[in-house]
């Protein structure tokens, strides 16, 4: 029986990115998709409490049964496992492809992410993919043999410790190739912001969030060392985020207080 | 001098939960409030990239200066260092006191703890405060001698290893006393999701999502399993989602390929 494939993105049901997921995922399963109705990036681990949810059932890949949600992306994937799928145990869920770069803490902002590690909270191996490269246009072609391998890798293996990978393409430029597949750690980089300062037409201010991102992280084996070497990084990630090295340190004194 | 304190929340600026924390922080340091100028609960790490922010000054706690801003929680910690206190060392940021628990799987999805959290990114010492209960009349009062000595304490020490903190309060019932506070790992607890579905005025159907908290996590020293016993609970934390236990394990076969 071809395993069951769930497929979901935050830059939205209509992007380039998901189409070509989508084309990938229908060779080696059965596939549903469940993607928002408009563009999530930036959604971080948001879901929708506070307003109803609405589902549509959609034909926008062909031969593929498709819904597009008004919701977040991890609303997506709570509405795929817990609505529409109820009774059937869905083998993997893929993420994207992002439009842009989900490495190193972009993992913490990413609705990509997001969704993948919503799928992995209910058991369901997941990938997050994310090509370092915000073009609608960008080129998704050199990408997609490694997303099969992986798919077909992740769904062959019974993988320890995790069922959760972050997987992020660099951009190539014109006739490169990919050097290969690292297995990284999250690089300890971050954003230093900047608000740009405009005036809208009724003279009131407004700030439009910007930034550059630094990375400073010497350490070997990060994904953003591995992505600009031209490496396909692959994080193993999870959900806990205990800071473990500070259970038995000082902190311990409060206990006494 | 006075330490310079960041206070914002995710229920919004007049939610109590911040008028508590405001309070406590007058007593121990100069105050700055940055919160959203509307609920903004499992809003996870969002942040508004895709349209302006709005800031604006108000007069909400008596001397204290104080802004609502339109964006997500991170958006107002990203906001206050970078736009309003760009030359200032931020000595601590607070977040706080949500209405409702975020221990365990809670933390992905609070806009509470990604306020911390973006704090913490910054450098900023930083705690999430939270009550177990999500009434807007929940009972602060039991809540703030705790407050305001983790805030000292963490004011005070230089801890090693970790610079965020992910605190919960128990609900007391009637003359209850907290039993002191425990120093834990997030709980390996999860939502098991429900949809509710109704039809709306025009024949449409839409989706709630709704859900019971299930905690099948055993080990001892879990945040809660302190909260159940009484404990205040403190999960010292972090940001980094990398699985160590995974990167030398078989999915290195991956490099290879």
């Amino acid at each position: 029986m071809k395993p069951l494939i769930l497929v979901t993105n935050d830059d939205g049901i209509v992007a380039p990115g998901i189409k070509n997921l989508v084309n990938v995922m229908k060779e080696i399963g059965e596939v549903i998709v469940v993607a928002p109705d408009s563009p999530q990036s930036a959604q971080g681990h948001a879901i929708t409490i506070k307003k109803p949810i609405r589902l549509r059932k959609v034909d926008v890949f062909e031969g593929i049964e498709s819904y597009e949600c008004s919701g977040t992306p991890a609303d997506c994937v709570k509405i795929a496992k817990h609505l529409l799928l109820k009774d059937r145990q869905i083998d993997l869920c893929v993420s994207g492809i992002n439009h842009g770069s989900n490495a190193s803490i972009n993992i913490i902002y990413s609705g990509t992410m997001s969704a993948a590690m919503e799928a992995s909270l209910e058991g369901i191996r997941s990938v997050g993919f994310s090509l370092e490269d915000f073009s609608f246009k960008a080129n998704f072609e050199p990408c997609l043999p490694y997303v099969k391998q992986i798919s077909e890798w992740v769904l062959n293996e019974q993988l320890e410790n995790t069922n959760l990978l972050n997987v992020n393409f660099p951009k190539l430029a014109e006739g490169e190739a990919y050097k290969g597949m690292k297995i990284c750690r999250q690089a300890e980089a971050r954003w230093i912001e900047r608000f740009h300062e405009a005036t809208d037409p009724f003279g009131e201010k407004y700030y439009w969030l910007t930034g550059d991102f630094v990375d400073e992280d010497n350490r070997p084996n990060t994904d953003v060392k591995a992505l600009k070497q031209g490496y396909i990084s692959i994080v193993p990630s999870h959900h806990d985020l205990t800071q473990y090295d500070a259970l038995d340190g000082r902190l311990k004194d409060l206990e006494s207080k």
